[in-house]
């Protein structure tokens, strides 16, 4: 059987698997395994990409019946039951597949904005983001120009989920205590950041009381919360809200949603974004040897409510497609998935987090160490477990930052820092 | 006064005039000191590209006097008495100037050997070999074709110094130890080094006994050592030398020196490869205010030897050039740069190497304890240094490799690793 995918759902759906009397292939288009949830510690430089990320095959190296190969997939021909590679055409044929591939941000349709506002979503995004961050407080330091200088210091969010709500919360926290120091000619504190949510309130799938919570300690941190705020058009040095011009050098993205462009080869019913409706058990209608897990499907639950695409969602339907294609294989039925809900978090800064456990909402410090615990708990593999934990433990105690490396450019565009 | 290059020599400058009264300005086309020595353990994916590395602003954000811009040097005038940036053409006027910019590899005129044999001076060179090497082993474990798979399994190093030997000899101890259990097709400990010295013996700047003992200890770790092997074409799938062709999808290349391009912009005598041929001093001839130090330096020892180009001899010139400004300050005479030689070390993958120490040579256990204890003494600040010692006794005590990631391609080549 064949798992595309070695995120969350994919690794979780393999390591169900491990003692399956079967031959598995993981394929990704990466060697790694990511830690996704905390690839905004890496964009501001708090931890180091190889902090949060396992290669795939080390993580499954103890389970013999399972083979992992670096591959980019074209298309899946669900009539023929093969997965088509993109680099040689090679056909891998399967019994069974499991589709993890995830989701990608989306420009709502202006792509030509994916070079001016990077988004989140790998660890390359992280580091080019990392790099402009950075980047943005060596030219404001060299400027003469001030005008130039406090649009280097303005940092403007786009998307106001989790992502940008810790991004956003996590620059005032670098800015007003590690960097100050290191400038001659700027005042680091002076950074200004701008999070901008279309909708009415930032953390929308939270509870109201927690958004405004939010809200509130962004604020406390400097951070202007902007709601119902639409961005029409972005420059190299502005972001336009209608008529109203933000100036600023430094725009990150982290709204809109985009399938993974795997889901459309299926040919099979799509929701608007490109995610896949499945079936309860989580295969796709009319192909009970299909599953899609994880951020790609769209999976009701008995409420009527849709499943969020969160890590813990994606690991719990990774083991329940594994544990289906398990019982067919004995000739048992596939059972419907049922979505376990331990909560949902998001952090802002340093000692300030919201959770959401149904009938409790907690805030502040309480919910933050949380945080804190459920995110050592979860990284996969001890050692990154070790290192990030005292990655922490450093910047906690001294306000440091880590990882302020400007690697090499890897955008393309002109810069100076290239050795 | 102007400083130009944050590696060794300059950082060390730099420090020696903290409490200088004057206005210092250090310039570097990065923004991190790079602990050179360790380059290669990047490379194999021992460490993480920022566990070598600090922002150099961070390293002197605690003297006032000093400023650190990111800048590209385009060159320096020294009728004017001015460096001029390479970006916007700015001119940054200096009473004192310390040159610091060092050597890069050198490929004897064969530049289009770059693209297929990737050197070792940057966190970027590093970065791109590892990508090479740990995608290697991904295109084996998918290859079907035997020759092929052989050519992925074979790594070229080209250049018998310490980088060529240490690199050569963290490989099998990578490919033996942690890598093995994660493939399914192809067994890693199949995986052939080969290293190619253009002159009679490998280490060629360490006495006879020791150059033997490491190649024969290269030997034990099955690496192929061949002396007098002058390179003479490089292709996508071999290396020759004269007629022989040797078949390899993976050469690095870890010889030759090339001056920094600056000194040619000073139009002072150089010497073949570039290097400033400078007084006993440090400073330059006729221009007592220009001082040149590290690997861009030619210095000759009052015994009529160079002063060799390591890490420690930058680090001496450095403050002997910031001394010497001092002293011209206060009117009094500079003085001649004395080298005070510490020995001379390198490491032969894991418990082995070779130091020495003029009368004393030491090898083995005892001196692979002894290149430890130096290089965690020495590795600039101290969050680093728990850092790497952490990675170092991971991977001493599990045979792992902490930083495997393939990052994103840097060098244009199709690669199926991005995401």
């Amino acid at each position: 059987m064949v798992i595309i995918g070695g995120g969350f759902g994919g690794l979780y759906a393999a390591r169900a698997l491990s003692r399956a009397d079967a031959s598995i292939t993981v394929l990704d288009r990466t060697n790694h395994h990511l830690f996704q949830p905390l690839l905004y510690q890496v964009a501001t430089a708090a931890l180091a990409p190889t902090d949060i990320t396992s290669p795939i095959r080390s993580l499954l190296s103890g389970q013999a019946n399972t083979a992992v190969f670096l591959e980019n997939v074209d298309r899946v021909d669900l009539a023929r039951r093969v997965v088509v590679t993109e680099h040689d055409s090679r056909e891998v044929p399967y019994d069974y597949l499991i589709l993890a591939t995830g989701t990608n941000h989306s420009y709502f349709g202006h792509e030509e904005w994916g070079q001016l506002a990077p988004g989140l979503k790998s660890i390359a995004d992280a580091r080019e983001i990392r790099r402009r961050f950075l980047l943005a407080f060596e030219n404001a330091e060299k400027s003469n120009d001030e005008q130039a200088r406090d649009e280097w210091l303005t940092f403007v969010i786009v998307g106001g989920g989790p992502t940008g709500v810790e991004l956003a919360g996590m620059i005032p926290e670098v800015t007003h205590n590690a960097m100050r120091r290191d400038f001659r000619r700027i005042d680091t504190r002076r950074t200004r950041v701008i999070l901008l949510e279309g909708g009415p309130r930032v953390l929308p799938s939270f509870p109201d009381d927690l958004s405004a919570k939010a809200a509130r300690d962004l604020t406390k941190l400097g951070v202007q919360v902007r709601a119902n705020a639409r961005v029409t058009n972005i420059t190299q040095n502005a972001v336009f809200l209608g008529d109203e011009r933000i100036p600023t050098r430094s725009v990150f993205w982290a709204a809109g949603n985009a399938a993974s462009p795997l889901a459309r080869t299926l040919g099979v019913p799509l929701d608007a974004v490109g995610r896949v409706l499945v079936q309860p058990d989580l295969s796709v209608p009319g192909h009970p040897e299909v599953f899609v897990v994880g951020d790609l499907a769209v999976v009701l639950q008995a409420n009527g409510a849709l499943v969020p695409g969160v890590a813990p969602a994606a690991m719990q339907e990774g083991r329940s497609a594994a544990r289906n294609i398990l019982a067919r294989i004995k000739g048992q039925p596939a059972r419907p998935f049922k979505y376990l809900d331990k909560g949902n978090l998001a952090t802002i800064g340093r000692h300030k987090a919201v959770a959401d456990f149904g009938r409790f909402h907690v805030t502040g410090y309480i919910a933050w160490w949380f945080w804190l615990f459920v995110h050592i708990l979860y990284l996969a593999g001890f050692r990154n477990r070790l290192s990030v934990l005292i990655e922490w433990a450093y910047a906690y105690f001294t306000y440091g930052r880590g990882a302020r490396l400007i690697a090499q450019d890897e955008s393309g565009v002109q810069d100076p820092t290239q050795r």
